[in-house]
């Protein structure tokens, strides 16, 4: 098996190998996070490894990044992110302050989420068979009455918003990791989407599909949404939002912004007659002040997504092949 | 930092570093699990990491011990396990069919346990940065109305209870670590003792503390029952159920089997007037069919765990210092 973040073999893991030998009803929607009902709540579960090195890198931390990312898969089901555990794996010898630095990373991004680490875990390994530190974390929140929110839903139709720039998370870490320098500093997006969407839910709770686009960049979330619903995805190229910074680093790097990791972005697929009032409302939002439409849902090539390129021809948005950038998270 | 399964030093860390950082006040309870509500359901959450080595030991496997591991956390507040997460970190180069045989034994573990498997994640790191597998399981349960299990409420007079052999476990896994052989071939005692505690509850809600010795063994779980509540325990040496192959095993190792962890075994404070027929629920379950009374709860000597030897002397059973076995969970 060759290295890397691990997404795209993941989704084939799970497909053939974690998925049949779980056997669950509940795994097989493959939802950023699982929906399920415990003593007549409704929750949301969910849970993310980080492995992403360095360990500090602009803008954020693995610490950051292990708070926002499951808060985050939460918040993508519509649920209010409420309580997390915390796993720590270190490596022998890894240095204390180090380990400190991390826990209050985190403990500060738990607390600017509003939500309560209330279990973890701590082990050691041997030098040489870690990293430094591994963190996983898991996470439940509440799904509000009325909220059903999947990728399953995505309709002909759907307006597709961004809720701001791309590429930058990725670029972030490539720019410290191996001595590269664009000139500009690039900080991580690493943020925590519960408020924001808490905004768009407010406008209404009919939202049909959110997704944070992670590894994989907007170019395999679309795509999974497309496959998961059956339907076509249709967007214009222009309107993706992509700094001129993180256009540089990956031209540079040879990687399409499409594909590269983002840490406090969202895409959502919202009925037609919703779209302005959320836009409005996510533009309301600090975390969704350059949100924008990128494109719309439509019952043409069903499960794949098209872009409309700037002079006015069609593209074909594959799914990224292997993995752009290992260990970004 | 010195390596080891982490024990202790996860102690240090968790009262110096980790609880101070993280600051909610659920974590300060340091439970096997936490206990909380959302949704108007009262929740147990719990997780643990998994790194043992090896991954395949007589008696079971990576993949049976991170189901069985957070199965007991959460059955420890006596929560009914629902839900469990699984999050693999592969070593780039492990083989797919380990992979595959750990995801299996891990689906039938769950379904033995009759919790559901709802949420994943998969990330691979480079070669010497990891050990073939390591695995986080989360999990939640719902804790039934009535039911008030933590170490806090251990009170003298409570009859202290074992569920079966101990030291089991830990032999279990150093018997196949390094070539090590000792005649018999000794199995894991690794079980999901879900069932166990339903039937200790089916006599009386009121069990005051359950606790599953895994690392640090019998030994330390008493010692941290003692303080959380700030009672004294005395317990009687000869009634705490050593087989002789792990006698024999710990000799030849240099360890004491009150230390050694066990990952299908509690220990339970019970009222005296439930005592009796919580026993005998015990017994009439395959999993605490050796159950039985090794001591009680005491005024005397707060925080303390006192032996009486077979010689009708005492003695001080302390925390356990650093770490007898590392990876061994
Ligand atoms: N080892 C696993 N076992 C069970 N399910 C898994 C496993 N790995 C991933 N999954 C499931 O596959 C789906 C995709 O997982 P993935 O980790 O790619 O999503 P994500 O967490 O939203 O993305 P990222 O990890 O980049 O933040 C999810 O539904 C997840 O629950
Ligand atoms: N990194 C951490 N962050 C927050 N809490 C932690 C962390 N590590 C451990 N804890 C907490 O400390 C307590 C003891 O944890 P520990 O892992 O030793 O218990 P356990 O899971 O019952 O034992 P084992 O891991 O041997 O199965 C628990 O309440 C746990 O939630
Ligand atoms: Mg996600
Ligand atoms: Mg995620
Ligand atoms: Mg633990
Ligand atoms: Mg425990
Ligand atoms: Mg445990
Ligand atoms: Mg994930």
């Amino acid at each position: 098996m060759g290295h890397g973040g691990g997404g795209a073999m993941s989704a084939e893991l799970v497909e053939h190998v974690f998925a049949p030998a779980f056997g669950g009803p509940l795994l097989a929607s493959l939802g950023d996070s699982a929906a399920l009902t415990l003593g007549g709540a409704r929750l949301a579960f969910s849970t993310d490894s980080f492995v992403v090195r360095p360990l500090f890198f602009p803008g954020g931390s693995i610490g950051d990044l292990a708070v926002n990312g499951t808060v985050n898969d939460l918040a993508m089901s519509g649920a209010r992110p409420a309580y997390l555990s915390c796993a720590f794996i270190l490596e022998e010898g890894v240095e204390m302050s180090v380990v400190a630095r991390v826990a209050q990373a985190l403990g500060e991004a738990a607390r600017r989420a509003g939500v309560e680490v209330v279990t973890g875990d701590t082990k050691v390994v041997e030098a040489g068979h870690g990293d430094g530190i591994y963190l996983n974390t898991a996470g439940i929140g509440l799904i509000p009455a009325g909220v059903d929110i999947r990728a399953q839903r995505a309709a002909p139709g759907d307006v597709v918003i961004v809720s701001g720039d791309i590429g930058v998370h990725g670029v972030a870490v490539m720019s410290v990791r191996e001595g590269l320098e664009f000139g500009v500093r690039i900080e991580s997006d690493c943020a925590a989407l519960g408020g924001l969407v808490e905004a768009m839910l407010a406008v209404t709770p009919d939202l049909h599909v959110l997704r944070d686009p992670t590894r994989g960049g907007l170019g395999a979330a679309l795509n999974e949404i497309a496959v998961a619903a059956g339907v076509g995805v249709l967007v214009q190229e222009r309107a993706v939002p992509v700094p001129d910074e993180v256009a540089n680093a990956c031209a540079v790097l040879g990687l399409d912004p499409m594909y590269v990791a983002n840490e406090g972005k969202l895409v959502a697929f919202v009925p037609r007659e919703h779209a302005e009032a959320v836009l409005a409302a996510m533009r309301a939002h600090p975390l969704g002040a350059r949100a924008t439409v990128i494109g719309e849902c439509v019952a043409d090539h069903p499960g794949m997504v098209v872009a409309r390129t700037g002079l006015g021809g069609t593209r074909v948005v594959d799914l990224p092949i292997g993995e752009q950038l290992p260990r970004i998270c």
